[in-house]
């Protein structure tokens, strides 16, 4: 086996950072909206604070970001992918960045965030 | 700015996993023991599980793996990595496996690493 193999690996409780970057997104209605870009974790707790999604443009032009919290991602295994609870027009309206946007000051976009998605805030 | 840009990014409170992946670990004495193969994610809580430290093998033929608590790898930014609060003889004693052994059911081997590492176990 190669070393992929263990990165891009899953046990009965837990599931590779690596198998989930990449995993597509859908809407309850089936549509792709678009796919795991990256994992962020709360440095200090260890918890995932949220996932980026990306979607629309192309190679990396015009792509814009979601940060999700984890708790809305539900694995669908015969979807392959995971499902948000919404429907695409409404996933379309919540908060969304630029790659400029979602700059590092994670300070001027965690609320609309936590606010849309009605969960607790990370950084707290 | 490129797709990879906002994947291996950090904010004032987080770490992308794809940054994570690939950072070397050190011991205290500053050894170089190996380097983070890939995070681990309890599917249910969202919580980082573990991180699995790889070393020695070649082109990971002879890997060994060590599941490692977040809680005990702390970043040093002087060294661009992880320290362990170990030093690499008692790290080297710490529980690792081969990756055939590190397979799919970890109830084989999460019990020796929440001991060993004194931490509560994530699969609770």
């Amino acid at each position: 086996m190669a070393i992929s193999d263990v990165a891009r690996s899953e046990t009965n409780s837990c599931i590779s950072a690596g198998k989930v970057n990449g995993t597509n997104v859908y809407g309850v209605n089936g549509d792709k909206i678009g796919h795991v870009e990256d994992v962020m974790l709360n440095k200090r707790t260890g918890n995932v604070a949220y996932a980026i999604m990306a979607f629309g443009g192309f190679l990396g032009i015009g792509e814009r970001y979601h940060p999700l919290p984890w708790s809305v991602l539900k694995y669908d295994p015969d979807m392959g992918g995971y499902v948000v609870p919404l429907d695409r027009a409404r996933l379309e309206n919540a908060p969304s960045y630029s790659e400029q946007e979602l700059g590092p000051d994670d300070r001027r976009w965690r609320e609309p965030v936590s606010t849309y998605w009605n969960v607790p805030p990370y950084w707290m």
